[in-house]
């Protein structure tokens, strides 16, 4: 691995005005911004299904960003990281790898929502060493259920909507049918618009397909169901809404069965996106999580 | 109903040197302790299967004392308490609905453990203005399943153990079979024995007959499961061992998945006795959950 770019850190304190940087590595061009400070070790945002960097709420990014660098990364062919976007969780987390060996970070902790739950995840499983502690929200283990069919009525009916463009979408599929949880949709959709420069190209078809694809293979699995979360070790918290029709809550219950040292929380009235209707909750538990130096995950 | 006796407060600040007191309403003795200070609404204790005063473990009762008045209760036909043990939830909760009513307490909050958490919900929706805010531990709702099932091989074993006398059997059923709850369990039993005077006397078989009437009638239900929760707006966090073989965390999922506003948190590698095993977690979500005034159970 070389790296030829920008590796310096920016500090700069919310995601409405971070700029993005680049980084080379393996021939590859990764796409990142990085800001915050603090005494803790960076935090990494894994990101959600066609999800870029300008995806990441403020509400969420900037409050952690107050004691710790945060570092929010466009995996392969998303946003303007070159590359393929691939076909399987695992070998999306071995760009994570080289990204992170690229910027000199032998371990870090890591918020991975949903897709990126999955990627952060198999991270934890390939290099134990690599999280100090683990957020997981709205995500599901390996041999999961119901993980993203987007050809559900519930969901189809908003993607099918001629009336719903962009972020519109993501209100109806991400938050609760309730009219307050559609009203933490609008403000979080409002978060999401206040950066007006250095904007990501927004994901198409092709990343799609290819991360839909790595979804359908996420929900294989052989051998004794869930048993291979039983040797992460990693201090895991897991957080989901309790409506989620996007990635069903089951699939957090079966994570913090399964895994030997993880905390669950739910939030009621919402679903994909809790952690954004919650953000002042989320963000005080994410916190006080990773503020632990324990061996347990209960904080 | 008439007050013929103490209502008074006494400020101590433990649970292992809390004085009990006799409330008398309705032609009953009502045995309790109450102690503590602070600005906040007083916490009521609702206590589990033949538990009594004694058993409510002073690593969880003190450190909520700091900022509010905390108020343990016998239920009828428990410890000093006067009269039988009702054979129903129902029945329960009209006992704790004549003694707040003796303190002249309209409103306060709870903490219902188990059983307690049963007569917790039960009196939430007799009377939605009783509790503020409901914290429910390892407990089940109405047609909840599996709730204190004795006769299984996994706690039957425990509970017919000629070596297994008192407290030791509470460890062994209250904590998960592994050496690090088992420990935890160790030093739960430790802080109990620290009460050397004023003690309750021991339930008996009369008492576990009554209440165990009580879990029988509590699987019933009517209708639709689970139904009934969703007109309980109270602010409610829940929460459940993961590995909790007297009532299993799956009626934790229920109660947070119906409940409208309720968050559901779970610990690793702990049974029945989470709240016990995790007591400084524990006391702390409590008290930031209970510090809230949000409409909204997140905190």
């Amino acid at each position: 691995m070389e790296i030829v770019k920008d590796t310096s850190t920016t500090k700069t304190g919310s995601n409405v005005t971070a700029r993005t940087q680049i980084l080379e590595a393996n021939n590859e061009r990764y796409a990142y911004r990085r800001f915050g400070n603090g005494p803790r070790l960076p935090l990494l945002f894994l990101q959600h299904f066609t999800g870029t960097l300008d995806n990441w709420d403020p509400a969420v990014t900037d409050p952690l960003a107050d004691t710790r660098e945060v570092i929010l990364f466009d995996n392969a062919g998303v946003g303007r990281s070159s590359g393929d976007v691939p076909q399987t969780v695992a070998d999306m987390a071995q760009h994570v790898f080289v990204f992170l060996d690229g910027l000199g970070l032998s371990t870090c902790d890591v918020l991975g929502f949903s897709l990126g739950g999955m990627i952060a995840q198999q991270m934890a499983q390939d290099r134990p060493s690599i999280f100090r502690r683990m957020i997981l929200v709205g995500t599901a283990p390996r041999g999961g259920e119901d993980i993203m069919h987007l050809e559900k009525p519930s969901l189809a009916k908003h993607l099918s909507d001629p009336n719903l463009r962009g972020y519109a979408v993501l209100q109806k599929i991400f938050f609760a049918p309730t009219e307050s949880s559609q009203k933490a949709g609008e403000t979080f959709i409002a978060r999401l618009a206040q950066r007006q420069e250095d904007l990501e190209p927004a994901s198409g078809p092709k990343v799609a397909a290819a991360q839909m694809a790595a979804f359908r293979e996420w929900e294989q699995f052989s051998g004794v169901r869930f048993d291979h979360l039983k040797s992460v070790a990693t201090p895991t918290l897991v957080v989901n809404g309790i409506h989620d029709e996007m990635i069903p809550v089951s699939n957090s219950y079966w994570l913090s069965a399964n895994l030997p040292n993880a905390v669950l929380l739910t939030y009621p009235d919402s679903g994909h996106g809790s952690l954004f209707q919650f953000h002042e909750s989320f963000t005080r538990h994410a916190s006080a999580f990773l503020a632990s130096d324990s061996a347990s995950a209960a904080y």
